[in-house]
């Protein structure tokens, strides 16, 4: 295997070798719940019904628009909702269809990382749930692949809206999906709370900065011009996508006084 | 402000302090995109069609068979999808409407914490989506913070199937809602690899026990008698509702060779 280095000098061997000395090993028989329900039944509710079927048409979408939308709309129900309404609002205007019943309310949860636990942007949840509704299964999977990877290496917010509703200096580059790391980072060099106007105002133009690059590269994809960027395969680490173990991992967060 | 004592001795003050000397502080000033498009003309967008309503009508679940679906979904489209399916499929039977034309597949893009990213375990996203189309919005906040906080505290997985699909001996508590934090602690407890029967069948259990403790949630909130239980509000940490810090923050994880 090829040996890659991180940030700090760890190599991801390892970081695996390490791990084992902190994993929790609970080594308790399995018991609790046990199904009343034979295999048999369920499959037999699973089949009463053909599944509804993806992806729905896709006209291309003006990116400025999605972009702007999506910042009005951090307003009304934050950052999963708002990235999401940039794809999908254009699409109900455009195509019609399933996409005015899709309920997009119901990733409203992706707020602070799902509803403030501070696990992934919800600005990549509701996107993803977008771009789940636009694209086949395998363009799907490297579209959210890179945009995942996008977020995490890309100086935010990108996008600057025409009025915008605060101000503030700094960009930061999150080096992770996960809401607490990327808020936290830009809170940090901003030097304002989580409550601030100014906190809130970048995170509406991450939301916006994440459905224009959404929209581009969906864009692509509907062209046929779409080249999926990222590479990134660390089955060896026991997680399939993340390159970035460092983040964590090492010296990079507070981890002794 | 009250001071807590984590596991490691480490407070969460302490932790605050600390953060500043290892956050990234990219001073550099905002560019990059700036829309074309003027905020009013978004707003004349999002006003063109009213949101799709939600919550839809609930009827209860039995727990039982909401689990039995959700261990055999994972096996076709893995975690997120699993646990959505858990809620959503029996509503399509006793309710119908709406359910039935909602795209369960558009949460497919959580497994392995999206698409093998790690972040936010799928079962947790998938429920969460399934939740916020039944329950409405203050209702569902506190269900599904009490569900990030059960999973993150449990003995997982708590279901064990009529008909396993594999077998294994191990249980573990996450203490986190992370995929890459739960998988790994289980995978290095159990001592197999991530593309192992058993590591799969840990994770279709673990689907399973989430839509079966959301099955529980549901109904008791149906019937008026559900109360909150987690009371995690960490605003001071600049993240709102995990209490866990010393998970990522301290000498718990691989920090150092």
């Amino acid at each position: 295997m090829k040996k890659e280095i991180g940030e700090n000098g760890i190599t991801r061997r390892d970081l695996l070798s390490v791990a084992g000395k902190f994993a929790v090993g609970l080594g308790i028989a399995a018991a609790g719940v046990t199904s009343a329900l034979p295999s048999a039944e369920a499959e037999k509710i699973n089949l009463k019904q053909a599944e509804v079927e993806i992806p729905w048409k896709y006209k291309k979408i003006d990116p400025d628009k999605a972009a702007a939308i999506a910042y009005e709309n951090w307003y009304k129900n934050f950052c999963a909702y708002a990235s999401a309404s940039g794809i999908i609002i254009p699409l109900r205007e455009s195509v019609g269809g399933p996409y005015r019943s899709f309920p997009l309310l119901s990733v409203q949860f992706g707020e602070g990382g799902i509803e403030g636990w501070g696990t992934v942007c919800g600005t990549l949840l509701g996107a993803s749930v977008a771009i789940s509704l636009v694209a086949e299964e395998k363009a799907k999977k490297k579209i959210i692949n890179d945009l995942m990877n996008w977020y995490s290496t890309t100086l935010m917010p990108v996008y600057t809206p025409a009025n915008p509703k605060a101000t503030f200096k700094n960009k930061t580059v999150s080096e992770s999906p996960l809401c607490h790391i990327s808020v936290g980072k830009w809170m940090k060099a901003e030097g304002v709370k989580l409550g601030s106007p100014e906190r809130r105002d970048r995170c509406a133009r991450l939301a916006a900065s994440v459905s224009y690059q959404a929209a581009v590269m969906l864009n692509a994809w509907a062209d046929g011009t779409y080249v999926p960027s990222y590479t990134g395969k660390q089955s060896d680490c026991g997680i399939t996508s993340q390159n970035n173990c460092t983040e964590c991992h090492g010296s990079n967060i507070p981890a002794s006084l």
